[in-house]
């Protein structure tokens, strides 16, 4: 007979109250950076038509499999060009069960939320008449990815913290980008100097890769792919990939692009031939770039553009750096990317130096909503790895967020529930966390080992006898684990951990213990 | 060719800032209150294997196609009952692509969350030693439901807010859960004798059933979908369900259980013949019954239970009444089951009074953690119809949540850019939420009316002379809104809510005029 297993799906997972805790502070903190930039508060669906999302995810082998799609259970028409339902020969309507997916990233669902609101017989009929407007949102929530290699760390299921601008082409949204994902990082609890806001331009890599000669798009692409995951393959693999190819660690051939040495070099060259991490260097390095054309010139002139305006705000070198190798994965960019790499190690389980790599990343996408649209729309955003982050402050210990369970009144005998309630409610009403213990086993050593376990901060024990004299005996549970440590003879523990007082002053007595 | 449209799937929607405002605003109040209780935070996966989270969905004749499901695109093996991985006639493992689904409610993922913590060989192996373990969580999120009839205000994604103790029969915790829900929707803004928290026990109605001769498990579920469904197709609808059958609206025939007219009386006579809405009363009335058998005196002695606790603690039947037709839809139900009932009704688009009906729904369960461990776990807990309640309360008009856009800096010529970020930041320094204008069109009017769909609260106008003065001018949008209605004089409105301040004072003016 064939069995259920109680368990998640492989690569999902459970968040537990002290995770949940951490994930909703960097949320909240975040959230309000985001706010306090004008950006607004949206939601999207988890679940999506197939099309609208589009393919973009970043390279891993499974540009195709990467995403959880299905065919909807219900039956819909299909639509031409113009919006108008499609007939067979016979004039009958065609219909299908659409491909649904679950959404990968939270920007391609930004980009059917714009689209939709304008997708207007009038838009669509008088592209000419059309100026996009302006809109800016935040948005948080889980995304999902059917990776096929789990790496420690990598989810299948994992939150993003999006904010957005779309309908502009001004270069300040982008500086923009910048400063805000700094000043979240910060509101988080990330020290300054402690990670790095990398900018990369990807016109400035297509205008070269243009003067390089390598003038095909999906070349390009392939190129870009490679140089991304360089931090993953190493220099070595980058040059045997974009060469005649090379095994990786199974065994398995992994084909080149079969360029030619020298340009492969000019391209090794290109991406770490940088003296000087100065964004002002760097700008003066590319600008005397033997490969310049005017695609490269328009993407130094937006970095320009971009450093002068963090220059005068104050972002320095310690918050923003330009990066000329960064690619980010996704296939949407056509401008200035982010990303945001922590400088922070850690020791992992296995006694590992790790690092947990990049917690944000971002970009211009000025083509994913035209794609929906069949109009120009610009658009700049970028994305806080909740997930990841959440690991780093873990990991190294950045941030020590207090999380206790509640007060817990133990139960010594269920005929007393009554009066174990009241106290739950007296406390309650004082705006005191309180559970009153429902648990089956009723000895006093379970009843502490489920208070210990939910991190309950103080116990109240009250016993036939206290009822009769009136009073509550209250143990501070916290300072009692502090203690245990130093305190051997149980008597001398117990006199400093426990009190007994009189019921109308249990309240502001267990109110000191907490410290309220 | 075939087009992509850009729009949501039916049934599906976007959640803009206000209403996410409120959403959130409603997750926040009874969060707390939750946590109050000493429920904690927890979050499991929005996607699970179909079998972990089983078929109980509430009638709407789409028991099997009410949830969205999908083949794993991973193939994994299959189990046996103790755990063991199944093989063929040759030998070789089984594998299969498994299902998975959509959560179409909260409760089925606590159940495998804590049956996957404690399925563990000692426990599977020694069921006599086990004791189950206290867990009390709350969580909220989406849920997904293939809905074939989509009613007004009726969605396939949507949120729910939950609360549960798992591991105990202590009919305590059944009191409790009526607690908490009415402490919750107050602390929310619902005003007292505004809403009725309503329980019944499952077991009186099996007793009751039971005694009527109705002894079959799945004759008797069918009689309580039947009765489940009395509000949406009327007492009659229910009584021909129950005897001979009716039609639709549509025509369509609905088969009816042939159950005679005297049971079919005495049905109805059960669920509506008591006299009194006093708690007491009904359970007199219920004690009087000629149905009386071991299970309907079970279920009676735990609402009796749940009345003496919840009238000792102040909770009557302005908050929490016995409702004894009360069956809710979910199959798992096994002892007392709760709702609440919004007593507001209001005006829709349409012109006609309509009520949201049902807001909170909950009961014992204490089959559902079983089926996947093979032991006894008794578990109670209810949920909060987010968006249930946030139509309520945009319906009622309950609760207006000030909501304001940030403040705007208009941009008027894009040389002074890097001013106008420069006030944006001072402004935030002092925690008010800016945006700066980045919209393509830059003429006053289309930015006024991007700031007033944005609800902004001030602008910020600043031009060269003004830059030149050292001064700003600031529009309190808001009073702007409210004084147009009286102020016909374009001059005398300007006066009014139009003023130049030295740029030193810019901070201060703003925050007068935001109240802060």
């Amino acid at each position: 007979m064939r069995g259920i297993i109680p368990q998640k799906i492989k690569g999902f997972r459970d968040i537990d109250p002290q995770l949940n805790n951490l994930r909703h502070h960097v949320i909240a903190k975040a959230s309000k950076v985001y706010k306090n930039y004008g950006f607004e508060h949206w939601d999207t669906p988890a679940l999506e038509y197939a099309d609208c999302l589009g393919k973009y995810m970043p390279d891993d082998d499974s540009v195709d499999q990467g995403v959880y799609s299905f065919r909807n259970p219900e039956i819909e028409p299909i639509h031409d060009e113009k919006g108008n339902r499609m007939v067979d020969e016979e004039g009958n309507f065609l219909m299908e069960n659409h491909f649904l997916s679950l959404r990968y990233d939270l920007t391609a669902p930004l980009s059917r939320l714009y689209a939709e609101k304008l997708w207007t017989p009038a838009v669509r009929n008088n592209p000419n008449n059309f100026r996009p407007s302006l809109f800016r949102r935040y948005q948080y929530g889980p995304v999902y990815r059917f990776e096929t290699k789990l790496d420690p760390g990598r989810f299948r299921e994992f939150w993003q913290l999006d904010f957005d601008t779309v309908g502009t082409s001004d270069i300040s949204a982008d500086a923009e980008t910048a400063m805000v994902l700094s000043d979240a990082l910060e509101a988080i609890g990330l020290k300054r100097d402690t990670y790095r806001v990398k900018i990369n331009n990807r016109k400035v890599l297509k205008g070269f890769l243009v003067g390089l000669g390598l003038t095909d798009e999906s070349l390009e692409q392939s190129v870009l792919r490679i140089v991304d995951k360089a931090d993953k393959i190493g220099q070595d693999g980058m040059m045997l990939e974009l060469g005649r190819g090379r095994k990786d660690i199974s065994g398995a051939i992994i084909p080149g692009l079969g360029l030619e040495q020298s340009v492969i070099s000019s391209i090794v060259d290109f991406l770490h031939g940088f003296s000087s991490a100065a964004r002002k260097n760097i700008l003066a390095s590319l600008s005397n770039s033997k490969f310049m054309n005017p695609v490269f010139e328009e993407g130094l002139k937006e970095l320009a553009g971009i450093d002068e305006l963090l220059a005068q705000l104050g972002y320095e070198e310690d918050r923003v750096i330009f990066e000329p190798s960064l690619v980010r994965g996704m296939a949407y960019y056509t401008g200035p990317v982010f990303e945001v790499e922590s400088l922070q190690s850690f020791i992992d389980e296995k006694g590992l130096e790790r690092r947990v790599g990049s917690i944000c990343g971002g970009g211009r996408y000025d083509g994913l909503v035209s794609r929906l649209l069949g109009l120009s729309v610009p658009a700049v955003g970028a994305s806080i790895g909740v997930d990841r982050l959440c690991e780093l402050l873990v990991q190294t210990k950045s941030l020590e967020l207090d999380y206790s369970g509640p007060v817990i009144v133990l139960v010594f005998d269920t005929a007393m529930m009554t009066e174990y309630q009241k106290i739950a409610q007296e406390l309650r009403a004082s705006d005191i966390a309180v559970e009153v213990y429902y648990g089956m086993q009723k000895n006093l050593k379970k009843q502490m080992a489920y208070a210990d376990q939910s991190r309950c901060s103080v116990a109240v024990l009250v016993g036939e006898d206290e009822l009769k004299k009136g009073v509550v005996t209250l143990r501070n549970l916290k300072l009692g684990a502090e203690l245990a440590a130093t305190i051997a003879d149980k008597n001398e523990w117990k006199e400093k951990v426990q009190i007994e007082v009189p019921r109308g002053e249990m309240v502001q007595k267990v109110k000191e213990m907490l410290s309220l």
